[in-house]
Protein backbone atom coordinates (compact mmCIF):
# COMPACT_ATOMS: atom_id res chain seq x y z
CA UNK A 1 0.00 0.00 0.00
CA UNK A 2 1.33 3.34 -1.02
CA UNK A 3 1.26 5.91 2.08
CA UNK A 4 2.89 8.49 0.42
CA UNK A 5 2.76 10.77 -2.79
CA UNK A 6 6.09 12.42 -2.27
CA UNK A 7 9.07 11.45 -3.50
CA UNK A 8 11.97 10.84 -0.68
CA UNK A 9 15.60 9.99 -1.09
CA UNK A 10 16.68 6.30 0.79
CA UNK A 11 18.61 8.23 3.29
CA UNK A 12 15.63 10.66 3.83
CA UNK A 13 13.50 7.37 4.07
CA UNK A 14 15.83 5.51 6.63
CA UNK A 15 15.73 8.63 8.93
CA UNK A 16 12.01 7.86 9.62
CA UNK A 17 10.84 6.44 12.60
CA UNK A 18 9.81 2.21 12.60
CA UNK A 19 6.42 1.64 12.53
CA UNK A 20 4.41 -1.20 12.45
CA UNK A 21 3.59 -3.06 10.05
CA UNK A 22 6.55 -2.15 8.75
CA UNK A 23 7.28 1.05 6.37
CA UNK A 24 9.11 0.11 2.99
CA UNK A 25 10.94 2.18 0.63
CA UNK A 26 11.60 1.55 -3.69
CA UNK A 27 12.24 4.08 -6.41
CA UNK A 28 11.47 6.96 -4.28
CA UNK A 29 8.17 5.54 -2.65
CA UNK A 30 7.26 5.01 1.10
CA UNK A 31 4.42 1.18 1.86
CA UNK A 32 3.19 -0.33 4.35
CA UNK A 33 3.74 -3.88 4.71
CA UNK A 34 0.01 -5.41 5.01
CA UNK A 35 -1.07 -6.01 8.56
CA UNK A 36 -0.07 -9.70 9.39
CA UNK A 37 -3.04 -12.01 9.87
CA UNK A 38 -3.32 -15.41 11.28
CA UNK A 39 -2.22 -17.62 8.56
CA UNK A 40 0.40 -15.72 7.35
CA UNK A 41 1.72 -14.96 11.13
CA UNK A 42 1.38 -19.32 11.17
CA UNK A 43 3.28 -19.44 8.16
CA UNK A 44 6.16 -16.97 9.07
CA UNK A 45 6.69 -18.51 12.37
CA UNK A 46 6.55 -22.26 11.03
CA UNK A 47 9.50 -20.97 8.43
CA UNK A 48 11.26 -19.47 10.64
CA UNK A 49 11.57 -22.16 13.10
CA UNK A 50 11.97 -24.78 10.66
CA UNK A 51 14.94 -23.13 8.63
CA UNK A 52 16.90 -22.57 11.89
CA UNK A 53 16.12 -25.60 13.37
CA UNK A 54 18.02 -27.09 10.54
CA UNK A 55 20.27 -24.44 9.75
CA UNK A 56 21.53 -23.24 13.75
CA UNK A 57 23.14 -26.02 14.76
CA UNK A 58 24.90 -26.62 11.97
CA UNK A 59 26.09 -23.32 11.74
CA UNK A 60 24.69 -22.98 8.07
CA UNK A 61 21.95 -20.05 8.56
CA UNK A 62 19.98 -18.31 10.21
CA UNK A 63 16.84 -17.04 9.36
CA UNK A 64 15.31 -13.68 10.47
CA UNK A 65 11.57 -12.96 10.71
CA UNK A 66 10.64 -9.60 9.97
CA UNK A 67 14.34 -7.76 9.55
CA UNK A 68 15.02 -4.87 7.76
CA UNK A 69 17.52 -5.09 4.45
CA UNK A 70 18.55 -2.19 2.68
CA UNK A 71 20.04 -2.82 -0.44
CA UNK A 72 19.77 -2.21 -4.15
CA UNK A 73 18.73 1.59 -3.87
CA UNK A 74 16.02 -0.05 -1.89
CA UNK A 75 14.69 -0.73 1.71
CA UNK A 76 12.60 -3.73 2.36
CA UNK A 77 11.38 -5.90 5.26
CA UNK A 78 10.66 -9.53 3.57
CA UNK A 79 8.85 -11.92 5.98
CA UNK A 80 11.70 -13.77 6.39
CA UNK A 81 15.34 -13.40 5.41
CA UNK A 82 17.67 -16.46 5.41
CA UNK A 83 21.43 -15.22 5.61
CA UNK A 84 24.03 -17.73 5.37
CA UNK A 85 26.85 -18.42 8.37
CA UNK A 86 29.56 -16.78 6.80
CA UNK A 87 27.73 -13.72 5.66
CA UNK A 88 25.82 -12.82 8.33
CA UNK A 89 27.12 -9.62 9.45
CA UNK A 90 28.31 -9.16 13.07
CA UNK A 91 30.39 -6.84 14.98
CA UNK A 92 33.86 -7.03 16.67
CA UNK A 93 32.07 -8.55 19.27
CA UNK A 94 30.49 -11.04 17.23
CA UNK A 95 27.29 -9.54 17.71
CA UNK A 96 24.49 -9.63 14.99
CA UNK A 97 24.65 -5.94 13.73
CA UNK A 98 21.11 -3.69 13.80
CA UNK A 99 21.52 -2.74 10.27
CA UNK A 100 21.52 -5.20 7.58
CA UNK A 101 23.09 -3.70 4.12
CA UNK A 102 23.76 -7.01 1.97
CA UNK A 103 20.40 -8.97 0.35
CA UNK A 104 19.88 -11.86 1.94
CA UNK A 105 20.56 -15.27 0.31
CA UNK A 106 16.80 -16.55 0.51
CA UNK A 107 14.10 -13.91 0.76
CA UNK A 108 10.31 -15.32 1.30
CA UNK A 109 7.26 -12.96 1.34
CA UNK A 110 3.71 -14.65 2.44
CA UNK A 111 0.80 -13.27 0.66
CA UNK A 112 -1.81 -11.98 2.98
CA UNK A 113 -5.93 -12.65 1.87
CA UNK A 114 -6.69 -9.87 -0.74
CA UNK A 115 -3.17 -8.92 -0.92
CA UNK A 116 -1.98 -8.63 -4.92
CA UNK A 117 0.13 -11.72 -5.04
CA UNK A 118 1.40 -9.66 -8.86
CA UNK A 119 3.08 -7.51 -6.55
CA UNK A 120 4.87 -9.83 -4.62
CA UNK A 121 5.85 -11.62 -7.55
CA UNK A 122 7.06 -8.41 -8.58
CA UNK A 123 9.06 -8.22 -5.29
CA UNK A 124 10.96 -11.61 -5.44
CA UNK A 125 11.63 -11.00 -9.40
CA UNK A 126 13.44 -7.80 -7.85
CA UNK A 127 15.44 -9.55 -5.24
CA UNK A 128 16.95 -12.11 -7.35
CA UNK A 129 18.03 -9.46 -9.61
CA UNK A 130 19.21 -7.86 -6.83
CA UNK A 131 21.64 -10.44 -5.27
CA UNK A 132 18.84 -12.47 -3.28
CA UNK A 133 20.10 -15.88 -4.43
CA UNK A 134 16.29 -17.87 -4.03
CA UNK A 135 12.69 -15.90 -3.77
CA UNK A 136 9.96 -17.83 -2.26
CA UNK A 137 6.42 -16.69 -2.68
CA UNK A 138 4.37 -18.46 -0.48
CA UNK A 139 0.21 -18.31 -0.78
CA UNK A 140 -1.80 -20.16 1.21
CA UNK A 141 -4.88 -19.37 -0.42
CA UNK A 142 -3.52 -21.15 -3.50
CA UNK A 143 -1.41 -23.66 -1.48
CA UNK A 144 1.45 -23.13 -3.48
CA UNK A 145 4.91 -21.88 -3.40
CA UNK A 146 7.16 -19.88 -5.96
CA UNK A 147 10.28 -20.46 -6.16
CA UNK A 148 12.40 -17.43 -8.22
CA UNK A 149 16.07 -17.48 -8.58
CA UNK A 150 17.86 -15.12 -10.84
CA UNK A 151 17.50 -15.32 -14.81
CA UNK A 152 15.48 -18.10 -14.53
CA UNK A 153 11.94 -19.63 -15.14
CA UNK A 154 10.57 -19.56 -11.60
CA UNK A 155 9.19 -22.98 -10.61
CA UNK A 156 5.66 -24.04 -8.91
CA UNK A 157 5.46 -25.89 -6.21
CA UNK A 158 2.66 -27.98 -4.59
CA UNK A 159 1.62 -31.02 -2.63
CA UNK A 160 4.41 -33.39 -2.58
CA UNK A 161 7.01 -31.44 -4.30
CA UNK A 162 10.04 -30.39 -2.29
CA UNK A 163 11.52 -26.99 -1.92
CA UNK A 164 14.99 -27.34 -3.44
CA UNK A 165 17.56 -25.13 -1.45
CA UNK A 166 20.71 -26.84 -2.55
CA UNK A 167 22.34 -24.31 -3.29
CA UNK A 168 21.93 -21.65 0.08
CA UNK A 169 20.93 -25.24 2.57
CA UNK A 170 22.88 -28.11 1.33
CA UNK A 171 20.38 -31.34 2.73
CA UNK A 172 16.92 -28.88 3.54
CA UNK A 173 14.13 -30.61 3.25
CA UNK A 174 10.47 -29.06 2.92
CA UNK A 175 7.65 -30.07 0.62
CA UNK A 176 5.03 -27.19 -0.31
CA UNK A 177 2.15 -29.88 2.11
CA UNK A 178 4.49 -29.88 4.97
CA UNK A 179 4.55 -25.97 4.74
CA UNK A 180 0.55 -25.79 4.72
CA UNK A 181 -0.39 -28.72 6.72
CA UNK A 182 1.36 -26.48 9.57
CA UNK A 183 -1.78 -24.41 9.62
CA UNK A 184 -3.85 -26.89 10.86
CA UNK A 185 -4.44 -27.19 14.43
CA UNK A 186 -5.26 -31.06 15.88
CA UNK B 1 -12.32 -22.63 -8.93
CA UNK B 2 -12.60 -25.95 -8.85
CA UNK B 3 -16.00 -27.49 -9.61
CA UNK B 4 -15.65 -31.21 -9.00
CA UNK B 5 -14.00 -33.57 -6.75
CA UNK B 6 -14.12 -36.69 -9.60
CA UNK B 7 -11.35 -37.30 -11.55
CA UNK B 8 -12.06 -37.16 -15.62
CA UNK B 9 -10.56 -37.93 -18.35
CA UNK B 10 -9.27 -35.67 -20.87
CA UNK B 11 -11.85 -37.24 -23.23
CA UNK B 12 -14.54 -37.70 -20.58
CA UNK B 13 -14.26 -33.71 -19.96
CA UNK B 14 -14.36 -32.77 -23.71
CA UNK B 15 -17.92 -34.54 -23.67
CA UNK B 16 -19.23 -32.81 -21.24
CA UNK B 17 -21.14 -29.45 -22.74
CA UNK B 18 -19.97 -25.75 -22.86
CA UNK B 19 -20.88 -23.59 -19.96
CA UNK B 20 -20.59 -19.95 -19.21
CA UNK B 21 -17.96 -19.11 -18.11
CA UNK B 22 -16.14 -22.07 -19.30
CA UNK B 23 -14.82 -25.25 -18.14
CA UNK B 24 -11.51 -25.87 -17.90
CA UNK B 25 -9.57 -28.88 -17.39
CA UNK B 26 -5.53 -29.92 -15.91
CA UNK B 27 -4.59 -33.08 -14.40
CA UNK B 28 -7.68 -34.58 -13.67
CA UNK B 29 -9.79 -31.54 -12.50
CA UNK B 30 -12.47 -29.82 -13.79
CA UNK B 31 -12.21 -26.10 -12.65
CA UNK B 32 -14.46 -23.25 -14.13
CA UNK B 33 -13.14 -19.38 -15.15
CA UNK B 34 -14.19 -16.95 -13.21
CA UNK B 35 -16.99 -14.42 -14.37
CA UNK B 36 -15.64 -11.46 -16.53
CA UNK B 37 -16.05 -8.09 -14.88
CA UNK B 38 -15.95 -5.01 -16.52
CA UNK B 39 -12.19 -4.00 -16.26
CA UNK B 40 -11.82 -7.86 -17.51
CA UNK B 41 -14.40 -7.65 -20.26
CA UNK B 42 -12.87 -4.59 -21.49
CA UNK B 43 -8.72 -5.45 -21.00
CA UNK B 44 -9.58 -8.26 -22.86
CA UNK B 45 -11.40 -6.64 -26.24
CA UNK B 46 -8.92 -4.08 -25.94
CA UNK B 47 -5.97 -6.47 -26.16
CA UNK B 48 -7.82 -8.67 -28.70
CA UNK B 49 -8.36 -5.19 -30.89
CA UNK B 50 -5.14 -4.03 -30.66
CA UNK B 51 -3.83 -7.21 -31.60
CA UNK B 52 -5.96 -7.87 -34.65
CA UNK B 53 -5.65 -4.36 -35.75
CA UNK B 54 -2.18 -5.15 -35.63
CA UNK B 55 -1.20 -8.96 -37.08
CA UNK B 56 -4.82 -8.98 -39.21
CA UNK B 57 -3.77 -6.75 -41.91
CA UNK B 58 -0.12 -7.95 -42.12
CA UNK B 59 -1.37 -11.14 -42.34
CA UNK B 60 1.21 -11.81 -39.17
CA UNK B 61 -1.34 -13.53 -37.03
CA UNK B 62 -4.76 -13.64 -35.20
CA UNK B 63 -6.10 -12.90 -31.72
CA UNK B 64 -8.86 -14.89 -30.58
CA UNK B 65 -10.34 -14.45 -27.44
CA UNK B 66 -12.01 -17.01 -24.87
CA UNK B 67 -10.97 -20.13 -27.06
CA UNK B 68 -10.89 -23.54 -25.89
CA UNK B 69 -7.00 -24.68 -26.68
CA UNK B 70 -6.12 -28.31 -26.19
CA UNK B 71 -3.39 -29.28 -25.21
CA UNK B 72 -0.48 -31.03 -23.05
CA UNK B 73 -3.03 -33.28 -22.00
CA UNK B 74 -5.01 -30.55 -20.33
CA UNK B 75 -7.99 -28.25 -21.56
CA UNK B 76 -7.67 -23.96 -21.48
CA UNK B 77 -9.47 -21.63 -22.42
CA UNK B 78 -7.32 -18.50 -22.22
CA UNK B 79 -8.27 -15.06 -21.79
CA UNK B 80 -6.74 -14.10 -25.36
CA UNK B 81 -4.94 -16.78 -27.67
CA UNK B 82 -2.94 -15.57 -30.52
CA UNK B 83 -1.72 -17.74 -33.55
CA UNK B 84 0.86 -16.60 -36.21
CA UNK B 85 -0.62 -17.21 -39.49
CA UNK B 86 0.64 -20.30 -40.60
CA UNK B 87 -0.17 -21.89 -37.13
CA UNK B 88 -3.58 -21.22 -37.86
CA UNK B 89 -5.72 -24.07 -38.20
CA UNK B 90 -7.75 -24.31 -41.48
CA UNK B 91 -9.57 -26.59 -42.74
CA UNK B 92 -9.77 -28.05 -47.25
CA UNK B 93 -11.81 -24.79 -47.63
CA UNK B 94 -9.84 -22.05 -45.46
CA UNK B 95 -11.65 -21.59 -43.05
CA UNK B 96 -10.73 -21.44 -39.20
CA UNK B 97 -11.46 -25.26 -37.59
CA UNK B 98 -13.69 -25.44 -34.70
CA UNK B 99 -11.43 -27.85 -32.76
CA UNK B 100 -7.83 -26.33 -31.68
CA UNK B 101 -5.32 -28.78 -30.33
CA UNK B 102 -2.14 -27.05 -30.70
CA UNK B 103 -0.64 -24.42 -28.34
CA UNK B 104 -1.12 -20.48 -29.06
CA UNK B 105 1.75 -18.64 -29.69
CA UNK B 106 0.94 -16.29 -27.30
CA UNK B 107 -1.76 -16.50 -24.79
CA UNK B 108 -2.67 -13.86 -22.13
CA UNK B 109 -4.79 -13.97 -18.50
CA UNK B 110 -6.40 -11.17 -17.27
CA UNK B 111 -6.73 -10.55 -13.71
CA UNK B 112 -10.06 -10.83 -11.61
CA UNK B 113 -10.61 -8.64 -8.57
CA UNK B 114 -10.27 -11.18 -6.01
CA UNK B 115 -8.92 -13.98 -8.17
CA UNK B 116 -5.33 -15.65 -6.62
CA UNK B 117 -2.96 -14.22 -9.41
CA UNK B 118 -0.61 -16.94 -7.69
CA UNK B 119 -2.47 -19.39 -9.69
CA UNK B 120 -2.33 -17.71 -12.87
CA UNK B 121 1.23 -17.50 -12.85
CA UNK B 122 1.40 -20.94 -12.30
CA UNK B 123 -0.83 -21.20 -15.47
CA UNK B 124 1.30 -18.61 -17.61
CA UNK B 125 4.09 -20.92 -16.25
CA UNK B 126 2.44 -24.21 -17.64
CA UNK B 127 1.67 -22.57 -20.94
CA UNK B 128 5.23 -21.52 -21.20
CA UNK B 129 6.51 -25.07 -20.12
CA UNK B 130 3.96 -26.72 -22.49
CA UNK B 131 4.91 -25.12 -25.92
CA UNK B 132 3.29 -21.31 -25.83
CA UNK B 133 5.63 -18.86 -26.44
CA UNK B 134 4.92 -15.89 -24.34
CA UNK B 135 2.56 -15.67 -21.46
CA UNK B 136 1.22 -12.27 -20.65
CA UNK B 137 -0.76 -11.88 -16.81
CA UNK B 138 -2.62 -8.81 -17.38
CA UNK B 139 -3.12 -7.32 -13.56
CA UNK B 140 -5.24 -4.44 -13.59
CA UNK B 141 -5.13 -4.26 -9.67
CA UNK B 142 -1.27 -3.72 -9.80
CA UNK B 143 -1.00 -1.70 -13.66
CA UNK B 144 1.72 -4.28 -14.40
CA UNK B 145 2.05 -7.24 -16.91
CA UNK B 146 4.11 -10.13 -16.14
CA UNK B 147 5.61 -11.34 -19.11
CA UNK B 148 6.84 -15.29 -19.12
CA UNK B 149 8.64 -17.35 -22.02
CA UNK B 150 9.92 -20.98 -21.51
CA UNK B 151 13.20 -21.08 -19.47
CA UNK B 152 13.63 -17.71 -18.74
CA UNK B 153 13.28 -14.85 -15.87
CA UNK B 154 9.88 -13.27 -16.05
CA UNK B 155 9.79 -9.78 -16.65
CA UNK B 156 7.40 -7.19 -14.58
CA UNK B 157 5.99 -4.13 -17.13
CA UNK B 158 5.03 -1.11 -15.59
CA UNK B 159 3.82 2.37 -17.08
CA UNK B 160 6.32 3.34 -20.13
CA UNK B 161 7.89 -0.56 -20.30
CA UNK B 162 6.99 -2.08 -23.87
CA UNK B 163 5.61 -5.43 -24.91
CA UNK B 164 8.74 -6.90 -26.64
CA UNK B 165 6.74 -9.33 -28.77
CA UNK B 166 9.20 -9.43 -31.72
CA UNK B 167 9.88 -13.19 -31.62
CA UNK B 168 6.02 -13.66 -32.22
CA UNK B 169 4.69 -10.62 -34.03
CA UNK B 170 7.76 -8.81 -34.98
CA UNK B 171 7.22 -4.73 -34.89
CA UNK B 172 4.09 -4.62 -32.72
CA UNK B 173 4.44 -1.77 -30.08
CA UNK B 174 2.34 -1.36 -26.80
CA UNK B 175 3.20 -0.29 -23.55
CA UNK B 176 1.62 -1.12 -20.25
CA UNK B 177 0.36 2.23 -19.71
CA UNK B 178 -1.38 2.11 -22.86
CA UNK B 179 -3.23 -1.10 -21.50
CA UNK B 180 -4.21 0.26 -18.28
CA UNK B 181 -5.05 3.67 -20.27
CA UNK B 182 -7.68 1.77 -21.69
CA UNK B 183 -9.57 1.48 -18.60
CA UNK B 184 -10.30 5.37 -18.42
CA UNK B 185 -13.08 6.24 -20.18
CA UNK B 186 -13.24 9.82 -21.37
Amino acid sequence: MAISGQHLTLEAFLRLPEQEPALEFKEGKVTQKVSPTGRHSRLQTVLVERLNRFAEPRKLALAFSELRTTFGGASSVPDVAVYRWDRIPVDEQGQVVDTFVEPPDLAVEIASPGQSTTGLVRRCLWYVANGVQVALLVDPDDESVLVFRAEQAPQALRGPDKLGLGDVLPGFELSAQEIFDSLRVY
